[in-house]
């Protein structure tokens, strides 16, 4: 059974106008594009503007949800492509990453190009409600990835911080693509609100759920350099948890790792938190916001779409990858 | 005698509109955009989008011409701090750039909340057509910008693909400030043509001196990192030029130099160029780029704001810095 099932015809149109809208008349703009499409995988945020668009309001898709879909996910691109320079990571969808493979300047510029698109591209709908609270998106973005960064190395780093570090920096856009998707269909403003909860919760247990593969994942099915939070001084959800937790002596070891520039500290860390139970507290933390998101809507009409999203919330957290 | 008195109250209302829409509820974003207003120099884009203004149709400024100027300032300040990321620059406007100061990660993302806001602030408009030429804009910017890493340390470029570079990256900015500048003063299609002429001319003369002074120029007046564009091994005119009239002996030291690690290397291509005529060259390209202007714009209504235009040409050439 496919999720995207109900969807296709608008998840091939996406695909479409993505290409279209990258191509240039410059060929090694073009080159540069080709590898960077090669990192698209789940398309979750097209998903979410597509399925809220179906399962609210009239449920009628249009070329604007198409449009919108594709716009987030170059946003998605941009922020990914300029991820990888901030994280010098080498692997990304199991290919080498841009800045691995093209230096830092071509992925600074090329995560601009992608960025600047989804704007041009957003800005030729009709009305400037998608484009003003896309910017708004992009904006919370922005400012989440800057608090994350410095509070980096913040040993006493609150979850509280570290909720409005990730609710900005992942789970805006996704509040976003599900109100954007829900408005589009002229659903009435409890459903935008409804869709937009889900989104919000969802956004927020993908990236807890993101957080604890980084450290307990297994690189071949994850297909990303693993341990990037430990080795640029992220501070996680289970590491938060573990050293507000642990015995004594367990954090004092912790701090030290974080600190450490030891070739085998991210295996180290790995063993001192994997006995604790931290992993299953986020775990749970995970799951309460996967529960948040399914509750919210399950007031809505029931469709093959609402099903989609119900099933999609459940993967979060069990997903592999 | 003051440039800039015919439109002074409107570069106010642009400084308060630029700090309103860059403040965030997070301190450590404010920190960052306050040190990157420091670099804000000349206004020259603002200024573009608010002389075209009143040079053209009813000469009236708007709340919207003030927007507009605000946004293309904004857009700018980005490409100015990835610029210096990409550059691996020190000193900007004789203060320490973002990313020697604060690093690559925080300037890579203080780059994206700017544009992210020039975009936002521009979604605030009644119409698409600011925000939709605005981004058209950018893509031309990234694509110059990826044409000319993807030509470093290319001896064989040809000086059409330099001004094709040049064009994208620094003179479609310009064009378009005039161009809106125009358009939102209700001009008849001929002036904004005219006046998108002008702003293009001005831009890629702008760029010939900028990359004449990275050469010839001095850091006191400068203020700014030079001899980056042959660090970076960046062709520009003076070089192209060297490197097709030169004599065969000179040509050849050149080639050399370009691709030497020698820790006097910009001393030396300085050294060689110098007493060829290739400087002037470039200077001339530029002068006719600034006639080109100047006579764009002498078909308008004679106004302060137009003289303004014309003198702001001609400084483009002759400024220090």
């Amino acid at each position: 059974m496919s999720l995207t099932e109900c969807i296709a015809p608008q998840l091939v149109a996406v695909d479409a106008l993505f290409r279209q809208e990258l191509n240039s008349d410059i060929a090694c703009v073009n080159t540069l594009v080709k590898h960077v499409s090669r990192f698209r995988g789940k398309m979750l945020r097209p998903m979410l503007v597509l399925l809220a668009g179906k399962a609210a309001g009239n449920g009628e898709l249009t070329d604007a949800h198409v449009t919108i879909a594709t716009v987030v996910e170059m946003v998605h691109m941009a922020t990914l492509v300029h991820d990888d320079v901030l994280d010098e990571a080498e692997l990304r969808r199991k290919g080498a990453t841009i800045n691995h493979l093209r230096g830092n300047e071509a992925a600074v510029l090329l995560g601009d190009y992608l960025i600047s698109h989804s704007y041009h591209l957003c800005s030729s709908l009709d009305s400037q409600f998608a484009s003003r609270t896309i910017a708004r998106t992009t904006n919370q973005v922005c400012e989440g990835e800057l608090l994350q960064i410095d509070n980096r190395n913040n040993l006493d780093l609150s979850e509280e911080t570290y909720l409005q570090i990730i609710t900005r920096k992942t789970a805006s856009l996704c509040a976003t693509c599900c109100l954007l998707g829900a408005t589009f269909s002229k659903a009435p403003q409890a459903e935008i609100n409804a869709l937009e909860t889900y989104g919000l919760s969802l956004g927020i247990a993908f990236q807890i759920q993101d957080d604890i593969l980084d450290i307990v994942g297994d690189l071949a099915s994850v297909g990303k350099t693993l341990g990037i939070d430990i080795e640029k001084q992220k501070m996680t959800l289970p590491v938060i948890h573990f050293l507000q937790t642990a015995p004594p002596e367990h954090r004092a070891l912790m701090r030290s790792l974080i600190s450490s520039r030891d070739a085998d500290k991210i295996e180290r860390i790995r063993n001192l938190i994997l006995p604790s139970n931290s992993i299953a507290y986020a775990r749970d933390r995970a799951r309460d916001l996967v529960q948040k998101a399914r509750a919210a809507v399950a007031g809505l009409c029931d469709s093959e779409a609402r099903k989609v999203l119900d099933t999609m919330a459940e993967f979060v957290v069990d997903r592999p990858m």
